[in-house]
């Protein structure tokens, strides 16, 4: 079975979902999930529509043509994606491999729906690494004085090599205008903190000076705003008065790895609208 | 058998265990648990004995006297306390009964080793439900204009009840210092938002807000700044985009009944220490 | 607004969804959430449909008509229901109030879809508590002498207040097949165990003595076989060698509320249906 | 600091705690954590001392003499081990790699207190983890006609190799009694069920067709009667209806890793006392 997922948005309206559920049954397509939010402040409404396509009587470009005309129509944005088109990631690592790693086996196992095109690193370290797991390794040295060249470089790499969406997988780099305008709400960023508390440097300081019980991690999209971009994951793990920061730091190593595993997952299963700031995450 | 706690603290230096177990050894006071924590910032020794005081060789006041002068002599502070005087303990609400609940029903249940003396409220709505448990109930009224009166008269009546420490369960008003200086570290709030994120009024829709993805609650010692005393207990919960404010309201009732709950179980246990805003909490 | 819940099994065809869809559509029936399972072992097909009812074109009856005419021409088992008919509740308690408590209060703050209308008991000792939220008591004495007689009592009593399912707030008692075949998949059960390791008499007992380092509860529905019925919820919570079984017992009180108060939860929201022996709960 | 865990074990008596940290105080061992336990049922008692060693003021053997005339004089089991000498640690793997690379890595990272000493596997497929990891790999082929063979064979090498203790990482062979008893309560192994519910083959599908929602995975000692031996961790996580067993067996490899290197970290540590099946775990 081959299936695709259709995301609509659009102000709040009668008879939308008729309409759409018509235009996929007069192509065949088979609807296995489907799930709808509504945000009660703006009225705004959300649809995630997973179909079989195995079985279309038309080409997918007429499908896309149909749904093209009914939303001029009648005004909503949508998005339509086939799972046998895999999305190309690109992975940033600085010196940690904990979340290298965690991507790596987890696509290993087939839990991972992408294909890995390459890595990125502001180091040299962790080439045997990507070699071990047959992934290409690009150092791309980065220092205060050159990163908008830096990532100038990035980015031309990812646009030649068609990269759909990145991990930042413990870069703990500060990215440049210039890589995150060229993919909004496509670069995952996982922070050792429980955000909006504890942002910026030294999170599991932070939480240490405070004396926290439990401490925290947060995947989110990247954007201009240092830690402030839509939340997609978290997960708290305890700790009690006799964790050292340092402590907290090898404790975060799992959570970490969850939080960005989990955030690929989702962004590559195309479960994920940004709206406001927020995500809204169907299941 | 009859257990007590000592617990100890100094700038740490070798020697003071044996010192302080010779003194218990003495008495024929058996050692059950010890537990030792050290702060390595600034080298401050904490520890906590608890020991079986059933058969003592000499008065509990003999013993006491003993710690004073070692305590005198070698400079540590201590408290030493005893499991069959028990805590007697005031509970404050407001409307929300569902942080009372739990702890009258545990207290039931011989989960919570205090003597529930009292409840008071500023709202006369929840004396049923205190009668139903046979608790006396006080209707102190607290408006803007009458706060520091109200206080007074809370803590009037807590002296004269012998009250040692107090939950607020959800009690919903800014205590004032009055309240406050009369039981500095003994009086436990519960917070419904992830402190450090989220102080201050309605956090759940604060973090409705910021969209994340795990809802918190926090108990911790009432100090003069707001929601920013010692944090003594943390709890989150998973939400998604589904949850509105309201629907994380709901789901925050449990995990407020659990950090209020357990920390008024640690601070009737003598578990807890205070240090430079942190919590030391024996387990 | 009002919303209804539609449930379909059959063995997976083609079009099934859309065939329904045509119908909801036809009525002005506006879906809210649609959720789909397929059992891959023998191929059977589950469908969850939520839709606002409140702008429907016709009688409910109608919809109905339509609905049974549909699954009798393409074979398919379903089942409608309206929230504003909220479902009748009976709990059944012994002397263990935990269950009962969390039950009542849940049901106060709004978070229980259904009438509370009565309790029962095989001890007097909680009519106070009933009271104390309103709700009428009958005590029907059970021993194992009249264990059906009882039962028939209870069924009467159930059918008499049009009762449409039945929580066993740990009521403590093996129910005959007298109470169980009267509402097949409609008692719902909490076991202090973690199913389906621990059955039968004092499972934390058990647990004690095999050393597990976690303990659970488990809601199920009853069957004629004793703990064995399909498991609805299911909660751990982390245990150590110190713990006594009395202090699994105590720490396990929260567990049996939440996966007891969960199931109910589940079941009055028609999110449940039971295919072979297993649960298919929609979220 | 270096530090040493001393560990005893008898028939509870009064003055035990008394004479063993005379003898501690007279050899000048600061003793930095100290826990007991107590068997109600059969009045054994547990002590776990670790203390800072590194001012002894006597050779470590003095102490060890003077611990061995102390027990044999009142009668105790003692063990006592220095942190400063490491345990040796052989991994058994089979085919599955998850296992393995969390304990490489989690060492790598400092977080596991033994030297990995070795690889043995009855499959040469992970020779070239084991090389990334610097880390010797043994292939030892093993069969259904040879398995006293190959697991003598595997005993010569740890022997040779002062092996202390063994985790087996999904090793996914049943052990023969050479190997067992070579190693008693220091082989750990991780069994993919929560004990004692599903023991033996395929624990998922078993947890899949009883429709539990809750699947875990324990880590044990490994003794002669399969999957029985005492528990170490216990780890479960939420899987719903929709999980099919090769989701469940995707869901579990965390899990598994949780267990696993939990335990290896709790065994290095001298944290662990098996005692009448069960294991005390001081923490």
């Amino acid at each position: 079975m081959s299936s695709a997922v259709l995301k609509i948005s659009c102000p709040d309206r009668k008879g939308i979902v008729a309409e759409v559920c018509q235009i996929l049954a007069d192509c065949s397509a088979n609807i296995i999930d489907a799930q709808q939010h509504r945000e009660d402040l703006d009225s705004q409404f959300f649809m995630y529509v997973k179909f079989d396509c195995s079985e279309l009587n038309c080409e997918r470009e007429l499908l896309e043509n149909r749904l093209k005309e009914k939303s001029e129509l009648i005004g909503f944005n949508w998005t339509l994606s086939f799972k046998d088109q895999k999305k190309r990631l690109a992975i940033m690592v600085s010196k940690y491999d904990h979340c290298l790693y965690d991507l790596l086996l987890k696509h290993k196992y087939g839990e991972l729906d992408v294909d890995i095109a390459l890595i990125v690193s502001n180091h040299p370290d962790l080439k045997a690494t990507a070699e071990h797991f047959g992934v290409p390794y690009f150092h791309i040295p980065r220092n205060k004085d050159n990163r908008e060249q830096a990532d100038q470089i990035a980015v031309d790499l990812f646009k030649e090599q068609k990269i759909d969406f990145i991990a930042m997988a413990r870069y703990m780099q500060i990215l440049t205008p210039i890589l995150i305008q060229a993919y909004p709400n496509k670069i995952i960023n996982v922070h050792h903190g429980f955000l909006p508390a504890f942002k910026g440097a030294k999170p599991y300081h932070q939480a240490y000076a405070k004396g926290v019980k439990l401490i925290g991690s947060t995947s989110h999209y990247a954007n201009e705003e240092l830690d402030m971009g839509p939340i997609i994951d978290q997960v708290t793990v305890r700790v009690s008065h006799a964790y050292s920061a340092d402590d907290m730091v090898r404790k975060g190593r799992d959570m970490e790895n969850r939080v960005l595993t989990n955030a690929v997952k989702a962004h590559a299963a195309d479960r994920i609208i940004v709206y406001k700031g927020r995500t809204i995450i169907f299941s």
